[in-house]
């Protein structure tokens, strides 16, 4: 075994560190690092936390580390951050969030950005809550952005998502309500002594009720794409958990203590039989999420040649769109594209 | 030639809903016959309207369709609504949007909703506008949410991309705002009548102008994807063309006339030397996620039985999700998911 992994094992946090910057790099080799860590160290308890920007996702993930704290043990923060190169989000964000836990040896937090590649965020993510686990972290949060599919795809690396709203954006929730309803197995309406809270508690209460009606009536009849039933098979609402929802103020640490045994018992209730299927589902998504990543990533750095010419055909009219993907698929059945 | 695309091609109305509906239901067969309409008809120019929800796209695309009418010729509409099953948004949809075109023969409106397929979406849209295009639109509206990466990326089939953003949303446009920047061509600063509009203005401008400083400082060091670079230089700001910021009042008919101009400037643009460059550029774009959710839906189809026991693998931990997916991913270049 790599010396650099014999040293994460031990706990080494420079080693925690200079891992994690191989895995920022895509350093040559990192990939087989990584896998020396698989099944080296004690499963650590993934939290997702995740919500609209604006929610107060980061002072309640630092609330959340603080009462793991508490109990003794390391605990990782993986903040997923989806800002593109504009803003340089990834670096910055270290140095800003989370300052109390700065001189706290047994805290590790790493931010994760997008280069532009599809699903490497999911991927990132995945990869330094590997790192911190195999540090020691008995907790590893992943704190991430509910904006988009890619985000969301984050949380299915989790064992249990905290779904964070604030009052008053409600107009907001509206467009990600489906995709959020999915991931959440506990709701945190935080800034809770904001005027709206009463309203956005029963929102979410009506849109739970409704999505336990509407899955109900769906279950029968099926989908014609073989994705759906999964993904609505994977609402909480279907599998016996009715996702609770805690009102927290993060900045006064109200509501987190709850928080935490709401969290609790879900990982609890993950061990019943109906917890078990749900993470079957939440696997099965985990594992198509994954290899949907891979094969985006392949098709960017070994058929980006053929994809300009296509783009050219198409943009001119002399091929059609659908038969220029046609060929590109056989393209990568064919030969070298898909090769290791 | 089949009858019903010689209909679609003849203009009538009732042929293209009804291949509209075969789009809807992926009916065995409807490729072929939107293969059929390649080159078979005047290209239409199609028009993204995007932006986050409740920042009146309805409303400003309804007027938009009366602008483009009262010039003569037919307009498509294609509003994706990325509702789930929850909802089932796209039946009402059609109903309640844009009443007072529906007595007018020459607008053809038609939503499309997601099915739970990742890039599903995109495709419907491209589907559909193609049939609007056939039915012989001179311009196809796409109206869609700007939230995710799927959302946005409907909007590579327009020539010309609208983001609207209203006053106040400023916090919430953050956190999508890099992939806004590289998507938007014009700016609508809708319900320019509100407090705050004018900082709304600033907020772009600053927004535009740290963009142009970015992309000019990132673009000699390069990055380590293949896919970055294309993503970066694709944003507006480094091709020539600075998206211009128009202020609507949509439910007024404010601005509407000066919105269009800009459009049109755009589209007269993409024919410049630099304007067919960042078009080959978004062509590219469009192909490669084109094939990604070619090769997304064939996984669903073709691997679902293996990701199950994968997935079954992996929460066993048995095996590492890593080399779970580059089996899979083996799997797929040895043989038989990839045939079509």
């Amino acid at each position: 075994v790599d010396d650099l992994v014999r040293r994460v094992l031990a706990s080494d946090t420079r080693a925690a560190a200079r891992l994690c910057r191989l895995v920022d790099d895509r350093a040559p080799g990192y990939r087989s690092l990584l896998r020396a860590l698989h099944g080296a160290s004690a499963p650590a308890t993934v939290l997702g936390v995740t919500g609209s920007p604006g929610a107060g996702k980061s002072t309640l993930v630092d609330r959340l580390v603080a009462a793991f704290r508490a109990r003794g043990g390391k605990v990782g923060v993986v903040a997923v951050d989806p800002t593109s190169p504009f803003t340089g989000g990834a670096i910055l964000g270290d140095r800003i969030r989370m300052q109390r836990h700065f001189d706290d040896p047994d805290v590790f937090i790493r931010s994760v950005a997008t280069r532009g590649a599809l699903g490497g965020l999911s991927r990132s993510a995945r990869d330094v809550a590997r790192v911190l686990e195999a540090w020691g972290a008995r907790v590893v949060v992943i704190e991430t952005v509910g904006v988009g599919q890619d985000e969301l795809d984050v949380t299915l690396a989790a064992d249990t998502t905290i779904v964070v709203v604030a009052p008053g954006q409600g107009d907001d929730v509206q467009a990600i309500k489906a995709g959020i309803l999915e991931a959440a197995d506990v709701f945190a309406v935080n800034k809770a002594d904001r005027p709206g809270a009463d309203a956005a508690v029963r929102d979410l209460e009506n849109m739970l009720a409704l999505g336990a009606l509407t899955l109900a009536a769906l279950a029968p009849a099926g989908h014609g794409h073989s994705a759906a039933p999964a993904r609505v098979a994977s609402g909480a609402a279907g599998t016996g958990w009715t996702p609770p929802i805690v009102r927290t103020i993060a900045t006064t640490d109200h509501g987190v203590a709850e928080l935490v045994l709401r969290a609790e018992e879900h990982r609890a209730w993950l061990e019943t039989k109906a917890g078990r299927s749900h993470r079957a589902v939440r696997a099965r998504r985990l594992v198509e999420s994954a290899l949907r990543d891979a094969l985006s990533e392949r098709i960017v750095s070994e058929l980006g040649e053929e994809m300009d010419r296509a783009a050219e055909q198409v943009l001119a009219r002399e091929e059609d769109l659908d038969a220029a993907v046609e060929r590109l698929t056989q393209r990568l059945r064919g030969g070298g594209a898909l090769a290791p």
